[in-house]
C-alpha cells in the first residue's frame, strides 16, 4: 500500500500516475476538504473531485478543474434569474454536489459517498477525505479574514495573505482507513503530492493526528515540490510564500515540511538547492506536461522512497 | 384586472393568450402550487415554472414542460453516479429551482420569488402562487396514498384514483394580493383556465377563503373545459374523471364546479352539451394548436365574461 496526500490539481496529476502503476487497491488517496463549502445549497468539495474527475479519466485536461467537454447551461440560466455566478459549476460537476448534498443531508458520510462515486466512476484506488470532520480553511488576508473559495475564486487570490487558520483541524479526527494505512507494518511510501504546502496541505498537516500518524508511520514520507525554479507550477503558492516572508523556493518547501519529511524531490532546474532542502533528495523532471510524465514521475517517486527504506 | 386562476400546461397557454391581449400588469395569473415538491434538494413548483416559462416565451413548445432548447447533461451525470432520475430536471430549469430553493431558504416567499423571476424572465403580466403556505396534493390511489408527482410522473398516473388530499389547504391563505384583485370593484373576470379540474385546480378550490373569495366577487367566473369530445386535450382527467364514477365530459365539469361558475365555456364538438352544463355557455373552438389559437380564445373568454357582465 501506497498513501498519497493531495490538494487539487498537482496533487490530482500525481495521484493519476500512481493510479496507472499500482494494482488495484493498493494506492490510498487522502484529499484536503479545507476548500470544501457550501454554495447554492450544495455542498462542494473541489479537491475531491479534482480527483475523482482526475483518476477516472473525465478530467478537462487543460483546464485544471471540472470535466472534460463540460457545458454551463445551468450556470447561464442561473445569472439571467439573478443568481451568484462567480464560483462557475458545469453541468455534468452539477450532478456530483446534487447527490452528494442528497445523501450527507440523509446521515451518510463524506468517505462513504466520495467510495461510492469512485466506484461508480471507475476508479481502481481509494480515494478519501482527509476526515468526515468538518475542517474549513480560512485566509486571514489585508482585506479581512476570508472563506477560503471567497478569496480563491472570488477574489482569484488577490489580496495579501498574512496568515491561514484550518477551523475545525485541532479537533478533526483523519480518516480511520487513512490512520490504519499509515500504521500498516507494509506500507511503502506516504507521498506528499506536489499540492500546495500551505492551502491544499495545511488542512491535512493541521490535524494532530495526522501529523503524529506520520511521524510514527515506518513508512518513508517523501514531498514532490510544487516550486520549479521558483514558480508555483500552477496556483498561489510562490505568491502565498512571498507573502509569507520565504524566499519561494523547492528547497524552502521542503524546509516548510521540515522533520516531517524523510526525502524531497526536486525539480532539475533547481538541483542547487538539494544540499539548502535538508533531507535527502530526489533531482528530477517534475513537470507533469502528459499523462506519460505523471506515470514517469511516480514510477521515480517509488523509486525513490524504495531508496529511503533501504536505507533508513 | 382580470384573475386567471393556472395549473400547467393548458392554463399556462390560456393566460399567454390573455398576456398577448393584456396591457401589462392588468392579468394576473393565480397558479395551483399543490404540485410542488422537494427532490434532489430542490424545491420544485412545476406549475409555476409551466406559466413562468410560457408567458416569457421560453418553454418548450412541443413537450408542454421545460425550456425550449433544454439539454439534460446533469441528469445524464446524475444517473451516472446512481441517483434518482426518475424526475428529469434540465439543465437550464435546474438554475430556477437552485436559485428559488436558495432564496426560500434565506427567508423570502415564494411569491416574491416567483414575482423577481417574472421581472428578469421579461414577463408583464403578475404570476403568482395561489398562496405562499404549503398545500400538498396527496393522492389516494388502490397503490395506496401518494404523494403527488410519484403518482403524476414517477407512476405516469397508471394507479387507480380513489380519491384526493389538499394537505394544509383548509388552513393556507390563498395570496392576499390574489384576494385584494378578486375583491376589486374593477375586475373584469374571473377565468378558470382549462387545467385538470382536479389535480391543478383541485388545489386552489380547498382553500375556503378562496372560494368565498370568489362567491363574494362581482365579476363573472368563467371556466373552459379541458374536456373535448370526451378527452382531456392533456393529462389524466379523463380518467380520473371515469375513476371518479363520471363520465368524462364538458358538462360534467361545468357540473364539477357548480356553483361556483358564471358561465362555462366548451368546444364545438360538445355543443349537445351546453344545457347540461347548468350555466350560461359559450360553445367555440377552445383548442389552442397555435399561439395565435391562444389568443383567438383568450379574446372569446373576455367577449363572453363581458356579456355576461352586461346580463347579471
Amino acid at each position: 500500500m501506497i498513501v498519497a496526500l493531495a490538494g487539487g490539481v498537482g496533487g490530482a496529476r500525481l495521484a493519476d500516475g500512481l493510479t496507472a502503476l499500482r494494482p488495484p487497491g493498493s494506492l490510498l488517496v487522502a484529499v484536503n476538504t479545507g476548500d470544501d463549502f457550501h454554495h447554492l445549497g450544495l455542498a462542494i468539495s473541489p479537491d475531491l473531485d479534482t480527483v475523482l474527475y482526475t483518476l477516472s479519466g473525465l478530467a478537462d485536461p487543460e483546464r485544471g478543474w471540472g470535466l472534460a467537454g463540460e457545458t454551463f447551461a445551468m450556470m447561464a440560466a442561473l445569472e439571467r434569474l439573478g443568481g451568484e455566478s462567480w464560483f462557475l459549476l458545469g453541468d455534468r460537476d452539477l450532478a456530483t454536489h446534487i447527490e452528494r448534498t442528497r445523501r450527507l443531508a440523509a446521515g451518510e458520510t463524506l468517505s462513504g459517498v466520495t467510495r461510492d462515486f469512485a466506484t461508480r466512476l471507475g476508479v481502481r484506488q481509494t480515494i478519501l477525505p482527509m476526515s468526515d470532520d468538518r475542517v474549513r480553511t480560512l485566509v486571514e488576508t489585508d482585506a479581512g479574514l476570508l472563506a477560503f473559495q471567497d478569496y480563491f475564486v472570488r477574489l482569484h487570490c488577490a489580496p495579501r495573505l498574512t496568515g491561514l487558520r484550518f477551523d475545525g483541524a485541532a479537533t478533526a479526527r483523519p480518516l480511520q482507513a487513512l490512520l490504519a494505512a499509515l500504521a500498516a507494518p507494509d506500507l511503502e511510501a506516504v507521498i506528499i503530492c506536489p499540492s500546495n504546502p500551505f492551502l491544499s496541505l495545511g488542512p491535512m498537516l493541521a490535524m494532530p493526528a495526522l501529523t503524529e500518524a506520520l511521524r510514527r508511520s515506518r513508512a518513508p514520507v517523501v514531498a514532490v515540490s510544487p516550486i520549479i525554479g521558483g514558480k508555483a507550477v500552477k496556483g498561489p503558492a510562490a505568491k502565498i510564500m512571498a507573502e509569507l516572508g520565504m524566499t519561494p523556493s523547492a528547497a524552502a518547501v521542503a524546509r516548510h515540511y521540515g522533520a516531517l519529511l524523510d526525502g524531497f524531490m526536486l525539480d532539475c532546474v533547481d538541483a542547487v538547492e538539494a544540499d539548502a532542502c535538508r533531507v535527502p533528495t530526489c533531482v528530477t523532471d517534475i513537470m507533469m506536461h502528459t499523462r506519460p510524465d505523471r506515470a514517469r514521475l511516480a514510477q521515480t517517486v517509488i523509486d525513490f522512497a524504495g531508496t529511503l527504506r533501504q536505507g533508513g
